[in-house]
């Protein structure tokens, strides 16, 4: 297992592998055949980013069998999803600000992400898992009184897509099995979900098939696995939220209203 | 009036101002005080690619009277809209073909489109106006019946976002007035839309304002302001559709079933 981070280093970008509380500077690219520079850097000298440059975020709705039961909602054939804008994409630690246009709830969601490891398209499960990087936390934001404000059009994007709505990381966990893990949000202090991934309806290598058949997903790209029980309003003032997969790391965000 | 071409050159990427049959070749950002190289180039010469590489693309629904009307639907209080992939991106010229996984139809929907000139958030109507840098023709292609195939979530980034489903250009028309043009869509020879841009309900500034409000715009950026009356299916084994707006330029691609 291993574990990716891209930072700011003296303004400048870069990545490595962590090593408790250093990073192992990597040089080229990561998704393929990184190579050591030689240099270590301590995680608390260097501003952590984003762990990939997305250059789209696909976020599905209803991949979750006991989410769909308690929704009373059917199961889906076929993975649903949106876009969310990649100018949502916040780092881990970020503070998150309420959108001044918007004035209702902000939800929490948290969500396993897949990053896309090679470019991939109409591929079997078997080459979609060749495909996967690795995983990541992901929180997907939702201002979620938009999303059926208009009676004609689900405003799913609009909802999603708000500057700072979908940080990611702090890491991309490769060489694990997501399928033995679970997804904690930790709102304030407080556990608010807790569910297993074993429970998804498209599980990643299906999921990443079915997509790929839609669209051609590049190195980098997230794919937010979508959520499960527990979702909630952030109502504090200032709030802590925590996206847990233990195995893959803890993404913190503060979300500010 | 000027028209931004961006275009492949002995396998390099450079944009420029087209002059006639010949491209001004710029250098610098096209966004940004570009300078003229000193050098001009044939169009013919050389690769026409889309005129930006957006970081976002997004496709309004419901944004002229007539359509509203003739689909008997109420005019939005708000913009509404979906986000395209950035992978369904394809160049003026360029052949599309239809995707593997889709056998149903495929409906051409001729649009204007709004290039970003600045990164824009919560801005008045002024500043979105500030913040456009052109307008361009759009095809807004549509695997139109995805949309409602599932009962409980509309599958509007899907549909629109199959790889080649976003061609623009060819060229982006700065200092021009959109309010006095027509977009026309021909396909195979045969007009099949035909619609003044006067009929907006939202026109580019109101909505370059609304959505600034909702996401930071970024240069580059794609608006598809959507399309009004007069869609319908491409049906032949080998297709041409054009996109035209006397003043921007005529978009050609090739839908091959």
């Amino acid at each position: 297992m291993q574990h990716w981070v891209r930072f700011l280093d003296n303004e400048e970008e870069h990545f490595g592998q962590l090593d408790g509380q250093e990073i192992i500077v990597h040089r080229g690219s990561m998704f393929d055949a990184p190579e050591p520079t030689g240099t270590r850097r301590p995680l608390d000298a260097v501003e952590i980013l984003s762990p990939s440059r997305p250059s789209k975020v696909i976020a599905l709705w209803n991949n979750f069998h006991e989410l769909a039961a308690k929704l009373n909602v059917p199961e889906p054939p076929e993975p649903l999803y949106l876009l969310k804008a990649i100018s949502s994409v916040a780092a881990p630690g970020a503070t998150i600000r309420r959108p001044a246009s918007y004035e209702e709830r902000v939800v929490y969601e948290g969500e396993l992400g897949i990053v896309i490891g090679r470019p991939v398209a109409n591929a079997s499960e078997e080459e979609a898992a060749e495909a996967i990087f690795g995983y990541t936390c992901v929180n997907d934001l939702t201002a979620g009184d938009i999303i059926n404000r208009d009676k004609t059009f689900a405003q799913w994007a609009r909802a999603k897509s708000f500057d700072g709505f979908c940080p990611f990381g702090p890491a991309i966990a490769t060489g694990i099995d997501p399928n033995a893990l679970s997804v904690r949000t930790i709102l304030n202090g407080a556990e608010r979900q807790n569910y297993r991934l074993d429970d998804m309806i498209f599980p990643p290598a299906r999921l990443v098939s079915a997509l790929s058949r839609d669209m051609t997903l590049l190195p980098g790209d997230l794919i937010c696995c979508g959520t499960s029980l527990g979702v909630g309003s952030i109502k504090d003032a200032t709030n802590t939220v925590e996206v847990v997969i233990d195995g893959i790391g803890t993404l913190s965000n503060t979300f500010v209203q």
